[in-house]
């Protein structure tokens, strides 16, 4: 950068920690509106059945409740993108989510109470569970709303291709052939599902108070659900407490409150207790991965031929777009000269997916990452130098077209395999060289080197290091596992416009408003919008304020997906604030005496470099304001990034930018529990340009745990169709305790197109992690992780059947 | 205008009707927050009293009482626009509207308890109640913080003149000399005061639910007395049921319900029911006029010469400032060589005054008028001749420099004087010719040649009048009044800007958003705006939606005040619609292939006049969102009046433009009870242009019947500093059943600068009234009328001192 940057860079805390961590923050849950009645859904007791008959006329004498609705009495058009999923159903279910019935009440617990007061008769169906039964010649159909163009039973079929297939196999020296199967698992947002709906029936206007990430194609999706013009919809957006992909879709509770306040003619909230969050929100889409891929005997790679059935669920909702992005990493994940991608997103009758943080990429990456290794084993080569070798390179066009324009791939595998010692601690042959190793060369030490990983530094780690060191090194084997990914890092061209606008005002005492399309949603990217006005305008972060909730007030945004929102709404808001300094550079000219060349935006005032004079920027705008040429100080500006639409074979150029990452990580295997411990994670992220460095560690940490319980410990069971686990209980996410130490090395490749270099941050740091962490275990203890998430029981199996 | 208006002049509904009338709006009386508290003021219980001490401990006992306050538990700076007005009151009390505690609790009721278990030890004092008295030299200081540079008890001089009194004086043909005394009356305001404050300790940032009709002055003060910046406070504006005037200026309760929910650290409500609402909202201010006005033998008037005490009251609000729209009545109304004048706002242990619709004008212009009546009597000229001979005309610049650029006051005069029939009616002696006159010439034959006068005409009305004509002639005197007025018709400079921010979003669907700084108050502003908007881009009203009740949203405005919102808001919505069409325009010639020129905007189409092709308007905004040039339908416009701020001597073009009126009331006395019963009313408005004849008909209604019960009923009765009639039982506003046939006649004097030529109308219809109907009693039965109201009691007295 031309000059040195003020706030950009340097640590800065979110602007909405302190009204979160003191509980004054509103969140969805917390909105109470006047005459506010509560919504509880009826879902259907089987995941298949025939409905015979529901009757309400009990539930609806309970006193306290007002109204109570079924399919019969809406008319609603399908949701989902394939429009096969119906808001309340009728005549039949077909997945243990099924909404049948909601009642609006007085409080809470009258319409739980009322719910056990609907009379639904059941006739109970066999279902489909599995993807590839429902494949088969002789499967019934199960979602009769289903495209009519696709296969049976096929929701979404997926095909990509590039370069020479068989000419690329005929040159390979190796190839490894993999099925990988890739569980299901859920967001756990902390703040569980929650809309407020609020009908004027005299102006015909719905007001929702929802979570939803992407406001602007929600209303849209909104309005052809209940059949209203989107403009009559008004989001608001409350605090979120976590979204994480979960609140990209539309599910039925949604339009179902909004129904029930229109009948009930007043507002109504829905929110969900934990079960029902477990039960009836999204997961991550669920596949079995079969993968072929080869190499040359310099350990080039020559080709990937993939083939992923998806269980798509019931109904469709973005998970079923996950091979968007799988295909980008099987495509273009390293140099890559030929790649087939065939992906099938396949009703069952099971719980629907959604998308999830890394949309597909964590299992694509999980996959690629993993055969990798294989291939090194076989052809006998280094697992670092294989990646080096095939590393990604900046100005590289990949055969999906994709242009690298920066591209830190190299330098963070470098780094990660330079920090975490890999070199001295893994083992190509299944035999850990780590678990050898001097524990003198210990964590600690390590540590110190990283300014940025300290966090997690406490004294109690260095006794913890010792005990390790003193325990049986036969019963615990160490192994350290590598993996890299690439990710779009500047939006994706998935809509018309992938674009955001931002208004800026500065009032008449100095104080600057953010008027941003963008949402936050817990990504701390109201913050980073705050340090780039601040570093432009010179204004302190305390006297910046972000409008980003309301969708009669905001300009128009695609919405919170594709790691987008830094790179594309701080390039809107350098636009508009563009606009403003030129406003107000023009009048401090004239008020300085100077050129406009000289000035400088500092500690609330505007310089003159020349002269040394200053003057306070609120002046400047009431000198604009008061006097000629009387205006405002607001500016307003729409940024739209030169990402362009994919073609119908998937080709093209769908980010802005690019984000690459590799991770190296060590974990401890207990031999006789099959317990994984993680010890340090090396996270290398070439995030183009630090913007707020506490902001980006709570990105990385964050996705960094959220990979750890993929590879480890989450799953939601489902057998025939029910959910087995949904609670925290049984669901077993990582907490505080479980989290290693992460070591974060920002590579800063200064993206050509990002602001101030920057690109997307947000998704990147959790898809590398579960490869990584199976390769290490892999390494460790010399079996194949084909599966996630790799549970004691998985580990203590492939011992014993090795060792039998 | 250049081509025919299409909604602009047509009768439509206002956006807001619809949620009004169904109970749907939510009032500031209505906002329910999380975890809200209720709060309730002490006020003194004697107007001047030492207090002695205040003990709250019982009160604070009370279960459901969370906090209480008193002036030892605040820091806070004085308020009014002199620094006069303390928010509690420490040591002593001045005024029965003194507020001493304040207690926020659980529920309204416990909240009223707890005020009563406040002990409070008062030493009562004599009190200063007639501003004569005050004036005295041994008058004690009322106000301890009164400005110091002003002589004892004069809260504010004015002084102004303009021409050679003395000349003037002797060249008068007559002169003559009066006192008048007009009345305290409230503004009755359906909605009673409430606010609601919300306070984030966390963020220190106050959300202030506020009915003020002035948010960012409002903010600007409320900061000012809160010690806060002013950006960290947010104003929202709920539906206010009812301002004119009263929401000009903050008041104690504001401030106090912020005080009680900071130390709460809950929200707070503080709403007033209707005693109170009598007892501590602003009213108008109160005051004895001394005139002298002088003709030349032919009727041109030649010289006012004014004196003005105001009863300003223990505090200082906008009422004490009312001269500055006085003067330019009694200085400008009418051609005038020469005007002096001179007011005193005078502290008394009164309440005090706050600013109410027409500003000072209805006394100013009773005062004019009146005497006008009294010279041509003297003159034995006819009351219409000599107003047509002095009326203000196109191009005059009188001698305060105001600038008359279209200017309808003789055309309005000549219209209620044809239209009433005046010229038959009125009689110069005392004696009316109105009784004599043949009631054939009947009301309801009047009426039909006024299209849009005939709201109140009904089938009973004929009935009414023949029962009228029965009647004993000797009983029932008729008269017949005239009066006219001038005030500001864009806006006033009394702020650095009078100008508003607008700014327009159309959307993917083509529906507008328009964010106004303006505010609604009732008078129907947002759909005037909406009428503008749909009138040059071809949109249907439903399709528009006004946003305007948010200052951390919307664009600056000084506030509803001086008649200027249509004015100056909808001159700036004009700038930033002209500002979306040439962007609209632009792709549409493209798509259209057609010149700019031959565009037109209808039903939601953009038309090629030429070529006759047309395209949807939304599917240009998707072409310039989607497409190149990416940018959003989005434009902000600040449209700033060319108004001057006054000199020293209060000389200078103050404001876009001026309105003028003229009132012809026909009355008839009942000379046994002393009623007088208001028959026909004439009101012609120079308008400049009629936006919405529907807005504009209720603004004349209300205004007419707000001047009724000025000149005929109201008053709010205070003795010895206390409120004697703190209810709609003893304090009489006229009801439905008092509406007399109101006819109104637009005057379109097409004015250069107003929005489609038209200007500010919204005070004006109530100025005329009390003296045309002191002029029409006057005329009845022959007796003056000095004083309003103009009561039975005082009617009979006058007869009877007559017949005396």
């Amino acid at each position: 950068m031309k000059k040195e940057l003020k706030i950009i860079g340097k640590p800065t805390p979110k602007l909405d920690a302190r009204i979160k961590v003191s509980g004054e923050a509103v969140y969805g849950n917390d909105i109470t509106l006047p005459n506010m009645l509560h919504g509880a859904i009826l879902r259907t007791k089987y995941p298949v059945a025939k409905i015979e008959s529901i009757d309400v006329s009990k539930a609806a004498q309970l006193p306290g409740v007002v109204c109570i609705i079924t399919a019969d009495d809406v008319d609603t058009n399908n949701i989902s993108y394939l429009n096969d999923h119906p808001v309340l159903k009728k005549g039949e279910v077909n997945c243990i989510r099924d909404e049948i019935a909601a009642v609006a009440a007085e409080t809470r617990e009258i319409a739980q109470k009322a719910l056990t007061l609907i009379d639904v008769k059941y006739k109970v169906k066999e279902g489909i569970f599995d993807p590839f039964e429902a494949l088969k010649e002789d499967a019934p159909i199960i979602n009769k709303f289903a495209p009519a163009n696709n296969d049976k039973n096929i929701a979404h079929p997926f095909h990509y291709e590039h370069g020479n297939l068989q000419e690329q196999k005929d040159r390979s020296a190796c190839i490894v052939k993999k099925r990988y199967n890739l569980p299901r698992v859920t967001h756990c947002c902390m703040g569980t599902c929650a809309v407020t709906a609020d009908y004027s029936k005299m102006e015909n206007r719905l007001t929702l108070y929802s979570q939803t990430q992407m406001p602007f194609l929600y209303q849209r999706d909104m309005a052809y659900t209940l059949k209203m013009e989107p403009s009559r919809i008004r989001i608001i957006q409350p605090i979120i407490g976590g979204g994480f992909g979960s609140k990209l879709d539309m599910y039925p509770y949604e339009p179902i409150c909004a129904l029930l306040a229109m009948k009930a003619g007043q507002p109504v909230q829905i929110a969900y207790d934990r079960e029902e969050e477990f039960l009836a929100s999204p997961t991550r889409q669920t596949m079995v991965i079969d993968i072929s891929s080869g190499a040359d005997k310099n350990g080039k790679f020559t080709f990937r031929e993939v083939k992923i059935i998806m269980d798509n669920g019931a109904y469709t909702s973005w998970g079923a777009t996950t091979p968007f992005v799988m295909m980008q990493t099987f495509s273009s994940l390293y140099q890559l000269p030929a790649c087939l991608f065939e992906a099938y997103a396949v009703y069952t009758n099971n719980p629907y997916a959604g998308s999830f943080r890394g949309y597909g990429n964590p299992q694509a990456t999980f996959a690629v990452e993993r055969s990798i290794d294989l291939l090194a084993e076989e052809l006998g080569m280094d697992k670092a130098e294989i990646r080096l070798l095939n590393a990604n390179f900046k100005g590289e066009i990949t055969g999906q077209r994709l242009e690298f324009i920066s591209c830190g791939h190299r330098d963070a595998l470098e780094m990660v395999i330079d920090k975490s010692g890999f070199d001295g601690k893994h083992c190509s042959t299944g035999v850990s060289q780590a678990t050898q190793q001097n524990m003198k060369n210990s964590r600690s030490d390590t540590l110190v080197a990283c300014g940025m990983s300290l966090k997690y530094e406490s004294s109690s780690d260095k006794s913890v290091a010792s005990t390790i060191f003193q325990r049986n090194s036969e019963r615990y084997k160490r192994g350290i596992g590598l993996a890299s990914m690439v990710h779009v890092g500047g939006g994706a061209k998935i809509y018309p416009s992938d674009g955001c606008g931002t208004t800026v005002k500065l009032d008449n005492f100095g104080y600057l408003t953010i008027i941003t399309g963008s949402s936050e949603i817990g990504q701390g990217s109201e913050t980073v919008l705050g340090m780039i006005a601040s570093e432009e305008l010179g204004i302190d972060m305390k006297n910046i304020r972000v409008i980003n909730t309301d969708t009669d007030v905001k300009p128009w945004d695609v919405g919170v997906h594709a790691s987008r929102t830094s790179f594309v709404a701080g390039n809107s808001l350098l636009g508009a604030v563009k606009k403003l300094k030129n406003k107000l550079s023009s009048k401090a000219v004239q008020l300085l005496e100077t050129d406009i060349e000289d000035l400088e935006y500092e500690n609330g005032l505007i310089k003159s470099r020349k002269t040394g004079e200053s003057i306070k920027t609120d002046k400047v705008v009431r000198e604009i304001h008061f006097r000629e040429p009387n205006e405002l100080c607001e500016e307003s500006y729409y940024y739209e990034p030169d990402s362009k639409f994919q073609d119908k074979g998937f080709k093209g150029n769908v980010s802005g930018t690019y984000a690459f990452a590799a991770q190296a990580i060590e974990v401890e295997v207990d031999t006789y529990t099959g317990n994984v411990r993680v010890l340090d994670v090396h996270v290398a992220q070439d995030v183009g340009k630090v913007l707020n460095p506490l902001g980006l560690e709570g990105q990385i940490e964050g996705g960094v745990v959220t990979g750890m319980g993929y590879a480890l410990t989450e799953e939601l069971i489902i057998e025939k169709g029910m959910v087995l686990n949904p609670s925290f209980h049984d669901y077993k996410l990582p907490t505080a305790g479980d989290v290693p130490d992460i070591h974060f090395y920002p590579i800063e490749t200064n993206d050509p197109k990002g602001p101030y270099g920057a690109k997307g941050v947000g998704e990147a740091p959790l898809i590398p992690t579960a490869p990584a962490i199976a390769n290490a275990v892999s390494d460790a203890i010399g079996i194949k992780i084909d599966d996630l998430p790799i549970t004691p029981e998985k580990v203590l199996k492939a011992l014993k059947e090795r060792i039998v």
